[in-house]
């Protein structure tokens, strides 16, 4: 089997070598030519599968794509040929749930609250609100959820309905929580359409001393409403990682939050490589091969391999140390208006995103907890490391 | 023997009971009366020594202050009466040392420059100058020094002429220099008076993207051109740990710091268990007993214990991790703008150092680099960690 896959694609030759003869050749250079003798395409989404690509490809069965987003690929073309189509959903959805634990943990103690003492609001119950849900709720921590069209499709059984218990609608979240995250999908029209689901009146409606962190889509909040809150009364935060107009967003709203990132929350290594895997995988079942390969097989060991902890530090303090040993979402604010001075608002988001220094996800950091600090393992595993207790 | 101690002088038990009786007493409470029976006194800033409170001390022999400053210490009084007097010169110089390097690596990642290749400059090569430089150098990182009264004490000896080889003038420094660290003494007059010693001609003479960090005493630099330099041009950065009239500091200068922080610098428990112990050790001395105990003994175990690291990061990445791991400077400038906000400058300023989390020194902190992080080394140890390397 021929497997042509993009050279942006990680991890490649490991995975896909496993199960035919890799071509790599670069994302935007696959063109109809190169897939003549193809069995299988794996891209990004720099390459735009469509009828032209596919014209001259007789042996294609299988296309995948290691993102989340499938805009780049046409698949009425591909089902029209008979061609398999595989996406990666929620391959850096780990990610963004590691970067909203840490722009959390970062506000709290800038304007010194307990993450613990506040509740949180989850906007988009998907693969990343999912995630986030299942993390804060294993901390320990008070959560909300909400997320229409999965009560609508699932609370006709038994177990959905006992699940989608704890499920509100937006407008009760936004009264009963102190935090509110975002992570919805556009959807600009229908019951549920997203487009500007943050407008100015709710906006409005935020409680003083409230957060908004927003990881989903820029579109969802309408940014004039939520600068002139952050500009006039001053009284609530946001946390921004996606922003209407990429990249040419409004930098006197990234002036204003507290946290504003250029739409990075997902880009981590293991993320990258989850997507390459997702697609091993779906293209092992699609040829009747097993996938022996796991994620531990492809992720390279980790820059800070272990944290060993003792007591003396309080629940938050440790959990600010662990989190930054991984990741500082202050770095990558710092960069974007440091970007953004020096080579203006729209190339300096991308170059921030270009010159990305890939992150590790907290799962690949080991914490041991020695006997002073053994309360704290809940916590922790909770946060998404892996913890061990040992003794002195 | 029967010793004082004033109650807040950390694990005074363990070390002065080898050597006598401990009595503890609050330092605002240690008057005559409290030194009636007393063969020796231990204080910390807070209670003056005068003649007024050894009016009625027949047995008094020894007097010791467990900081550096002896401002409140009349020592000829104590000269006069035939008490031997001691206090804690450097006991947080380490500590004042940790606060420099975490707040150059946090400027260097925020502006996107690397410590490695900037020239610092030392003015005042005392117990924390001295200290500082010999971290850089040890780091490898180009530093020249300047310290007239101790090229006017010294350079007559031969081996003190060789050390001082690399010292220069102010001017030549300001020149020079990329950073320039303060760490002068307030000496208001005489041939090397440090008031204002950084006026308004040498902060106009500072090159456009130079940092200028004080952690001196405050009178050093004139606040109001600096502010003024800050506010107008806004092309160097600054570093303050100290001002002009703590606690009612210049709020407007407060806020166009790069980090601002409320003269907290020299607070570590390390430093303050170390006041204990240089006192502990004098006094030992002056009675003729042998002092067993060492700093191991009173410090207790630090709650980040260890940290592994492997390769994959820059050496500028490893060590701000590591640095960050025991202390981060923002969250002291965090703390400073949240209570300044919140009760006013004063009263913020002082609220902060009251209530200061008094943090570990980069000592404590082991660091075991596993193959791939073992030519970390020399720049982890020259940064004050302890540091061992291990095979995988
Ligand atoms: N910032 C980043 O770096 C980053 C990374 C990954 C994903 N994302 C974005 O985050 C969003 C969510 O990603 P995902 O992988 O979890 O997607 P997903 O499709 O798995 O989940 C989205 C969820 O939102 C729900 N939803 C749809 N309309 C809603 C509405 N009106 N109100 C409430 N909930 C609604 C859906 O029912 C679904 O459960 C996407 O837009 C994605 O592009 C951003
Ligand atoms: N920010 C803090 O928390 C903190 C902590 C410790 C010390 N300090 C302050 O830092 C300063 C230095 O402390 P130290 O323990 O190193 O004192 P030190 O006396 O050991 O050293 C001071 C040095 O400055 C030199 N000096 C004096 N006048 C000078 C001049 N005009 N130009 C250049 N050098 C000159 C002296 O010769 C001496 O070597 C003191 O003012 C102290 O109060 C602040």
């Amino acid at each position: 089997m021929r497997i042509v896959v993009d050279a942006n694609v990680p991890a490649a030759e490991t995975c896909f070598g496993e199960l035919g003869e890799v071509v790599r050749v670069p994302g935007r250079a696959i063109d109809a030519a190169a897939l003549r003798e193809a069995d299988a395409l794996v891209v990004r989404s720099i390459t735009r599968v469509d009828e032209a690509l596919l014209a001259d490809a007789p042996r294609l069965r299988f296309v995948g794509t290691c993102t989340i987003g499938t805009d780049h690929v046409d698949e009425r073309a591909l089902a029209g040929r008979g061609v398999a189509f595989a996406s990666a959903p929620g391959c850096n959805a780990e990610a963004v749930v590691d970067y909203v634990l840490c722009s959390l943990a970062t506000l709290a103690e800038r304007q010194g609250w307990r993450l613990a003492e506040r509740r949180i609001g989850i906007v988009g119950v998907g693969n990343v609100g999912g995630r986030l849900l299942e993390r804060l709720s294993a901390m320990g921590i008070d959560c909300l959820a909400c997320d229409p069209p999965r009560v609508e499709a699932e609370n006709v059984e038994a177990e959905g309905a006992a699940k989608l218990a704890s499920f509100a609608d937006l407008d009760t979240l936004i009264d009963q929580c102190d935090v509110l995250c975002l992570h919805t999908p556009l959807v600009s029209e229908g019951p549920h359409a997203t487009l500007q689901l943050l407008d100015a009146q709710r906006i409005a409606a935020l409680a003083p001393g409230s957060v908004l962190l927003n990881a989903g889509r820029g579109d969802c909040v309408d940014g004039k409403a939520l600068r002139q809150r952050l500009a006039g009364q001053a009284d609530i935060s946001a946390v921004l990682d996606v922003w209407e107009h990429e990249p040419a967003i409004d930098s006197g709203l990234a002036d204003l939050a507290a946290i504003a990132t250029p739409h990075v929350a997902g880009y981590s290594l293991d993320g990258k490589l989850r997507g390459t895997h997702q697609i091993y995988r779906a293209l092992a079942r699609h040829v009747g091969l097993p996938a022996r390969l796991t994620m531990d097989d492809l992720a390279p060991s980790p820059s800070v391999a272990r944290l060993v902890l003792d007591g003396g530090l309080s629940p938050e303090e440790v959990l600010r140390l662990c989190l930054r040993a991984v990741y500082d979402a202050r770095r990558d604010h710092d960069s974007l208006h440091r970007e953004a001075r020096r080579q203006g608002v729209a190339k300096g988001f991308d170059a921030c995103r270009a010159a990305y220094p890939l992150r590790r996800e907290f799962a690949t950091l080991a914490i041991e907890l020695l006997e002073g600090a053994r309360e704290l393992a809940p916590l922790l595993s909770g946060a998404g490391f892996r913890v061990a207790t040992a003794t002195a």
